[in-house]
């Protein structure tokens, strides 16, 4: 086995789930994930943890979505299956990217809705969700598997430690701000200037470990849950949602809400999302990559959120960690991320003052006012 | 996609199974069972039930026990899983029958243990046990995949309730009988002569559907749970046993335990099932192989113990099945089947009545008193 399973399987148990004896662990794989799945297994009987292996099967998946009537209801036992555990590790890596692209939207919706205790029960536990390099995703990625493999593994396997002071500084400027504005401006596309309310939220230094509210592998990200969003985005990196691409997509927001939206490509995958319920139609992230290991886009939410210079906002469901105890933040069945690229002729500003320009923080080096 | 995975889908769900709309099913997959896990996710949407798909990975699972200390919990989440299932559906059909081989017998047994609940949990539930055919089981069975696949749904897509039909007088001969005695007398092996109580035992008409209280598909088998076993068995057909080759086994028995045994390969995996528990010592069943269109021995219980012309004991764990409402019979972590060839020079009696010789029954053309 690649050395370097065994240490991506080593990272997500030890570093990102914190596993501990006796744990009881779910743990969810792709059908490409197989040799990552061999190597936590290892791990979790190295640890000492009590294991449950479920199938993530896309190709699964579309078959049962597509011959039901839509009319779900929600699985007790599986819910149970999450309420008993302590942690949930998501391997991802499918064998195809667009394996559920034929699914109906509405049918998604419908199985979305129901699953909604499911998924909240799994976001209770120290759940982390990572994936196996497969020739699927090196191929959406537009890379060789040589390649592909080496672009993850770098992403991943980093001193965690080293990142999360870098960007415990980011963490600092959002949690003493109110206000965020983007403001991007090029001359080949349309602009963004949007601000954002962000006063009495808590940022996420997003280190990929459950310690630091982080669940993703690799993360390398800050992110916060602002609301009162007003003015435009314009998001430049292609995405595939839903199995579906998305290019170009434009949103105009007034009192947090979206209230009108083009794109170049995927409009109508855009439109289901808005669609699904009231929340959809508001912010439930605003995120800064920091991870430079990832220096290309990829057409993976997972790396291409987390790339260095660049922000990301999520439509629909907002992270608890960001919000005060007990507050409830935006409630919705999706949480979709779409990115805009600031390594050029952008700025962010927190409360008026510039804290990035083209990418580059005011704490580093290079940072022009 | 191959019709008969459909149609082997259309047979494990609605003839095995009964599935209907609402039903809570469980369906594990074997990492060589994709295919048929695809179909049966189909099927089980038309159906309207609800589906939860766990990964039976050969290879997690050894890495998992190799790398633990052997002090195992039980899985209380994924007990609930099974206790809030109706059905639960095993998808066999790895990518190497010898995956486990090297995991140590007393880990096994550990593990056994702590998950003693489980299993019977799933045994409350409609549960039903199929293969997809592999490569791997191909290998195992000494046959090209083309010629396997064939051989797999020629015994599985059958019509099982003219089979039933043939079988039930198997079970009327049983059920009317106190004693089965078993005879083979070959020159070129030891005798088989061993006596077995059945008085007040129900036999099972075991026609691949848990509506004939029958788990497995394929199936074809009339079975019942013996005690006060006494005298000499000769096994001659090799087997598989917990990953190790085991042939030519020679069991001992006196008041109903195997108080001796040889065994010409595989004395250690037969030692190891002895030694699981004091049940493991016991008979859990007497079955009579009924279903003629398993023509081979293929290295793979499922279908060697059903093949015609055969019969087999199980030591370790008797079905409720055959026993009369509320009371246990043998109890055991382990139900290890052994098979012996009826096709020549044998006999079984009934209360000293011959019922079949050489593999005919007397109902059957060509019975020779």
């Amino acid at each position: 086995m690649d050395d370097r399973v065994r240490e991506h399987a080593e990272t997500l148990v030890g570093w990102s789930a914190r596993i501990e004896p006796g744990d009881a662990v779910v743990v969810d794989v792709a059908a490409g994930a197989h040799r990552l799945a061999v190597a936590v297994a290892e791990r979790l009987g190295e640890v000492g943890a009590n294991m449950t292996v479920t199938y993530g099967s896309d190709e699964v998946t579309r078959a049962y979505l597509r011959a039901h009537d839509d009319d779900f209801e929600t699985a007790t036992g599986e819910l149970a299956l999450f309420e008993h555990a302590d942690a949930y590790l998501r391997l991802g890596g499918g064998r195809n990217t667009a394996a559920t692209a034929d699914v109906d939207a509405g049918t998604r919706q419908a199985y979305r809705g129901a699953r909604t205790e499911l998924r909240e029960a799994r976001m209770d536990t120290d759940w982390v969700s990572t994936v196996h390099p497969t020739r699927s995703l090196a191929q959406g990625a537009g890379m060789s598997y040589e390649a592909y493999r080496d672009f993850v593994y770098d992403a991943v396997l980093r001193d965690w430690e080293t990142l999360a002071a870098k960007m415990s500084r980011v963490k600092e400027l959002l949690d003493s701000g109110d206000e965020v504005r983007l403001v991007t401006q090029r001359n080949d596309q349309p602009s963004t200037d949007v601000t954002m309310s962000i006063d009495g939220r808590t940022a996420v230094n997003s280190a990929a470990s459950v310690a630091y509210d982080s669940h993703n592998l690799p993360s390398g990200e800050v992110f916060t849950a602002p609301y009162a969003t007003a003015g435009q985005v314009f998001f430049d990196v292609p995405m595939t949602i839903d199995g579906r691409r998305v290019r170009n997509v434009r949103l105009i927001f007034e009192d947090g809400e979206v209230v009108d939206f083009d794109a170049e490509t995927g409009a109508d995958a855009i439109e289901a999302v808005l669609d699904t319920d009231a929340g959809a139609r508001r912010l439930g992230e605003l995120g800064l990559g920091m991870n430079r290991r990832i220096d290309r886009f990829t057409d993976n939410i997972l790396f291409d959120e987390k790339m260095g210079d660049t922000a990301h906002l999520a439509l629909g469901r907002a992270y608890d960690a960001n919000l005060p105890d007990g507050e409830s933040g935006n409630e919705s069945a999706v949480h979709v991320d779409l990115i805009t690229d600031l390594s050029e002729a952008s700025r962010i500003e927190i409360d008026g003052e510039t804290v990035q320009r083209n990418g580059t923080f005011r704490f580093e080096e290079g940072f022009e006012l």
